[in-house]
């Protein structure tokens, strides 16, 4: 359900609807403001609102971008006349010939490789931009691997911020390029992701004007993958599907499609119908799936060994909430191996002409796993998330694929290659 | 104008408003068929249509995709209900930080990098396969180096055809990657782009079933390009710009955007303003910014050599089609080298967190220079069609630019490293 606000909390920043900032474990609030950790118990802060009265037809007649939902989300209600990268409104597929593949009567792929730098995470950080802004940063900053890098350069540049990029020093050259590209601060440290990770924590806590989207502004950024869930019910044409499936890095966008479709329903945008919700791992970092399958509510830290490299957060901040909704809801959580997370990329390449990242291979292959184990119902509507795009991790199937044939230039060759 | 359609012509097969294909030169008409060639004189054949009654709501209520154009395209009224990428409805960006470098007051972006295989390729291979479906094909075929290639082979696996896509053997492996994927019949030919497009010439008449949508159902495939100025005009608030930028490469698409304008205010959708297009080529190929400067009618082709690999067409198709659209609106045609392209990335990148592939630099750095040199009015409202992806030619930018500096894992080495 929503959080309630209390009426002590005000709003001193023009964050639309937000109101407060709420304890996830023990419900303290504090006023809006750029914080992350409760100070009582240290829990993870998420935004609490309070909506107005939000139409469908207000919705259906707002930007073509996640700023349709602007009266849902943390940011003020004039949001999309400050320059940002317009992410969102991402096709939603009818995905017969994955559903005939996999066995399932009706599916859908949310295909988000469509956004400004081709992951979901320009949603977040348009969102994270938005409330900095009016919390009073000047920098936009965070540590990544990879799509996060990209989709925060990209957005400081259209807003014309400052940005400061943290990567590990070892990121492939490819990685490198679509982030300095946009000619922001770019810093690679020589370390791991811990380590970035780690210089991040402490580099905000020095630097008062430095928004770090993930580290100091995640309230806020957490809160742009509800837009998955608000599109995925509105391209349905307002209802809710009975079953998704969300890949787990962090574990925070399954918990936040999981709160979009709730306040959904909550506020009568939508019929509150069932719906049950599966997290996708791959096996080489699956600490989340570990423990739905033990039973526990406890995650275990691992050390993170799989192709799906934006996905592998050994230590998942949000995976207790993950094992919550998916048991709430009656979902499971699932693995898959790199071995199948390659097929899981071909395999919607092949059917629906859609070329996802590894992290995409993950959740296509555990899906097809769900159903082949009995835990996802072949005969509910089905939505698969699809976050980022295969252009960025060409090397996962470089060694698989390639030409049917060479041949030299005459037609009689060409038709002899393909045996007819 | 619009071509007025023969009488005699019928539409046997249900390609909407499309009655007719007509030829540019002699204005011969044939019936709706699987032709490019005009039977009487060579020439090249267009189609021409009957509109009905078009109204900007119908469009507006339509799908977010290019189908919201149904009507204005020579493809049937249910276009979408059958499987298709579902192109178009890509960004247009109000690009105030590359306006002031420019000196362009109000300058926007079509960022077309958004559609599904980030090219606007998708456009014109979308319309393909519907129009190829209407006409008999069961095989969706190409000749190309990239950016077609990709589009073919999704939209085919999308729609569960069969794809036969052609390409130099010598391809860059990342663009085989990006073709392969989708599990068609690519075929690597020994020879270079010239011996592939002979190749393909020649397979399309040898197999009657296969649509090769460059070459035997080009005339309804380059209708695509149509939507481009239609979402422009759309998105500007139903009016026109009073100039664009388009880069020119067979020259279909810079023809086909100013059709896509008239037709809008033939049919009373926008007030008929004037405007003025303007062509952008890479000096490496430059045969029609060649001939716009020699003040002829005449393209001589040449031998490309230039970074810009997507417009790298020696001897293309529409060149004087190109000439006549730019003289009769007042635009030009100009040529930027291989330095000025990359410069052109990366302003662009810089400026609008848009990473766009070798012809966006060249549309950009051309934009440049038509206002270095008085023939962009900086006062007009100017449009830039971005139509490819950063991410397909990284090569172009590899060794310009990096990490700003690589530092050890504390606080002070990055604060340093950015002279703070």
């Amino acid at each position: 359900m929503t959080t309630t606000v209390d009426a002590r909390t005000t709003a001193a920043f023009n964050l639309g609807p937000a109101r407060a900032l709420s304890c996830r474990e023990c419900g303290h609030q504090i006023p809006l403001a750029a914080e992350f950790a409760c100070s009582e118990c240290f829990g993870p802060l998420e935004v609490a609102y309070e909506f107005g009265h939000v139409r469908r037809e207000d919705i259906e007649a707002g930007p073509k971008s996640i700023w349709r939902y602007r009266n849902l989300l943390p940011v003020p209600t004039d949001v999309q006349s400050y320059p940002n990268t317009e992410p969102g409104l991402t096709r939603l597929v009818k995905a017969d010939r994955l559903g005939a593949a996999l066995g399932v009567r009706n599916l859908w792929v949310k295909d988000d490789t469509g956004n400004p730098t081709h992951s979901f995470k320009d949603r977040v950080v348009a969102v994270a931009l938005a409330a900095a802004r009016q919390l009073g940063f000047k920098v936009l900053a965070c540590p990544s691997t990879g799509n996060l890098a990209n989709a925060v350069a990209a957005a400081a540049a259209r807003a014309g911020w400052e940005s400061v990029v943290l990567i590990p020093s070892s990121l492939e050259k490819a990685k490198i390029l679509t982030t300095a590209v946009y000619d922001g601060a770019l810093i690679a440290v020589d370390g791991n992701y811990d380590d970035v990770n780690r210089l991040a924590t402490q580099l905000a806590a020095e630097h008062e004007d430095w928004a770090f989207v993930n580290v100091n502004v995640r309230p806020y950024y957490a809160e742009g993958s509800k837009t998955l869930a608000y599109e995925v019910a509105e391209q349905l044409g307002w209802r809710l599907p009975g079953q998704i499936v969300v890949p787990v890095a962090s574990g925070s966008q399954l918990t936040k499609v999981d709160k979009g479709f709730r306040e959904l329903g909550e506020l009568g945008l939508v019929d509150a119908t069932p719906y049950r919700v599966f997290g996708a791992q791959a096996t080489g970092c699956s600490p989340v799936s570990t423990a739905y399958k033990a039973g526990t509510d406890v995650v275990s830290p691992v050390r993170p060994d799989t192709i799906a490299r934006s996905l592998a957060i050994g230590a998942p901040a949000d995976g207790p909430y993950v094992l919550d909704t998916v048991r709430r809801t009656g979902g499971a959580v699932e693995d898959v191996t790199d071995e199948e997370v390659v097929e899981g990329i071909r395999l919607l390449a092949r059917t629906e002409g859609i070329f996802a990242e590894t992290a995409g291979g993950v959740t296509v292959a555990t899906a097809k796993k769900l159903v082949e184990t009995g835990q996802l119902d072949p005969d509910a509507d089905t939505v698969l998330l699809i976050t980022g795009d295969g252009l960025k991790t060409l090397d996962a199937v470089a060694d698989r694929i390639g030409p049917k044939a060479v041949v030299p230039p005459n037609a009689a060759a060409v038709t002899e290659a393909l045996g007819l």
